[in-house]
């Protein structure tokens, strides 16, 4: 069965026994999921509070529990599986499994998550079922997108491409705009193509702002001849897209088009490093070392992009500082910038997904320097 | 001096104090916040990273920690407090406590926030400066306002109260409309007036749709004669104003007035109750009991009410389980509802400020039973 002509109740099933082949694997019996992020992956559940206990010997032992706000929503969105109505969502989960207690003698907990506080609450629920720390496990599976993920993005990414084209040809990044203005334009435009909501606070800079990396939108005026940086995103089904296009106002100076120019050059040195297989560290080098042989190393000040999915940042970083290889159907950014402080800086950013020979690439708009 | 003429700078001062009180009574030397609304709260700084080491001797032996990526940033919010940086920045201010072991002999930390994993590592780096669990002290002060707070929350409700005379006065609810339109038509018009965003995700509810008390807005399209409620709010310098009004299009059936009437009387209630010194649950029991002698006590599903602050929902719960008493200075909401399922409902909601006497409304938008 191809994976995309699964139903969505079936992708789920397949993670979880996913997720139960690590569970056997670290020798648990059982995990308590508590992050709704995860808990969404591995359930289709979107309400505001829940756990969820996946049982090693499989979903006719694994148990969701929400609140009775929720009892009608998580009927509907998890149909496949035993529900149980509890406003202390884990801790019910927890007393259930105490009552059962050799059956889960090992039971792993999301430790990155869990507060000391709630542990102490937790463990005391669990009464004779040992707590374990197993951090990450979900998270593990979540780094490889399945094609439904894949898909989600791609509306995603199609709903930011669609907004910018608009944007431009609607004339509104024309000077005298804000930065502001031009972000909520773009903001409403994602959502008429689709999308939930913004991936992040848009990043609209103009002019010298463009060479703060992460400028949030001011009522600063957009001039003639000012480089416009756009990082934005949009949300289709909780997962998140991600693209930074560079644009100038007018007319390009030389200055602007040489340091385009080799930020482009870089991006596509970065794209072209994205292979299963690859070290992450690599991939960052092979776009810093274009910037780095300009004599701009030191304008590059983050790493060269992340993983994107259920959040905007994830797993796995691509810096030089990272650590691990590209698995095929990861979806990562690939984000080179140069910031000349007090002028003007560039950002080329698409997402795409790493398959066996190139990329694809999810974020469609040109990558040609726009005059707008 | 009046406490409104404090400069922003002297008020953070003023918190940072009374937390160094709490701390002298818990028998601590410092306190580690890691929260990054209690850090904004504390000091001003509104970054994505940053870490806070109050000792209770004194601003001169209080560290604050971010990373490179805000420099600038932190010496402009944060002119006051001697600044260090570091990526892992919980980690690097236990360093610099840890080499000063006897200064910081007790040093607690937010348990309620710190992850079972965070916390393995603080430990790590904490070397011999023992680590207690002290959750809650910094929400302890943020549950009464001080004007600086209440003015933001002030001008919060405003650009909701702004917003939604607005949408009314252009036709904005007119049937023929989905909730989504006008959820968004909303949003834009309190970032016409100052919003920095929403306060949550609207509820804009249609007809029947307006018994469901947490509808999210839908494609469904508005239609005479149908309830709608819209519960919304803005943020203002990370402050959130949080409403409810429900509206009927076009002529209020009967039962529409006996239902508007009856939530109307019972919020009033409510509100009177909020005075320095009552029980929350007796200000909960105030609305409930209006609702129950009309025999509508199993429509009315959830509490009354919540604070609001730096967050949507924070202390204290006006709720029938809920435990303690009002202070003047806190900001809280009022919200009784009665659903009808599969009619409609009515919820109306002020968010307003205890005081001696009489508390201080600040949603203003009448209260009258609007026919648009």
């Amino acid at each position: 069965m191809a994976e995309n002509s699964r139903t969505a109740t079936e992708t789920r099933a397949a993670r979880r026994e996913a997720l139960r082949d690590l569970l056997r694997r670290s020798g648990l019996d059982a995990l308590l999921v508590t992050d709704l992020l995860n808990i969404r992956y591995l359930t289709g559940f979107t309400g505001s509070n829940a756990a969820l206990l996946v049982h090693a010997g499989g979903d006719d032992r694994t148990l969701f529990c929400t609140d009775g706000r929720y009892t009608t929503q998580a009927a509907a969105e998890v149909p496949d599986l035993e529900r149980v109505l509890g406003r202390a969502s884990a801790a019910t989960l927890l007393a259930q499994a105490a009552a059962k207690a050799d059956d889960y003698a090992r039971t792993g907990f999301e430790s990155q998550y869990v507060s000391v506080e709630q542990h102490a609450a937790l463990a005391e629920a669990a009464d004779e079922v040992e707590l374990h720390r197993a951090p990450g496990l979900v998270e593990r599976l979540r780094v490889v997108k399945d094609e439904t993920e894949v898909e989600a993005l791609r509306r995603a990414c199609a709903a930011a491409d669609r907004a910018l084209a608009e944007l431009i040809e609607h004339g509104g990044l024309r000077p005298g705009r804000t930065e502001r203005e031009v972000a909520r334009d773009l903001e409403n435009r994602m959502l008429d193509h689709g999308s939930e909501g913004p991936s992040f606070t848009s990043i609209v800079a103009a002019g010298a702002n463009s060479a703060i990396p992460h400028h949030r939108p001011s009522d600063a005026v957009l001039a003639a001849g000012d480089f416009v940086k756009l990082d934005f995103g949009a949300t289709v089904d909780g997962y998140h897209s991600d693209m930074t296009r560079t644009v100038v106002l007018g007319t390009a100076a030389d200055w602007q088009r040489e340091l385009y120019e080799l930020v482009l050059h870089a991006q596509a040195a970065g794209r072209a490093a994205v292979v299963p297989g690859a070290e992450v560290a690599a991939v960052d080098g092979a776009a810093r070392d274009v910037i780095a042989a300009a004599g701009r190393g030191e304008e590059f000040s983050h790493g060269l992009g992340h993983g994107v999915g259920l959040q905007i940042h994830e797993a796995p970083s691509l810096a030089a500082t990272g650590a691990g290889t590209l698995s095929a159907g990861m979806a990562v950014t690939v984000e080179p910038g140069v910031y000349l402080a007090g002028r003007g800086g560039v950002r080329i950013e698409d997402t795409l997904v790493v398959r066996e020979g190139t990329p694809e690439l999810l974020t469609l708009t040109s990558k040609e320097l726009a005059v707008v």
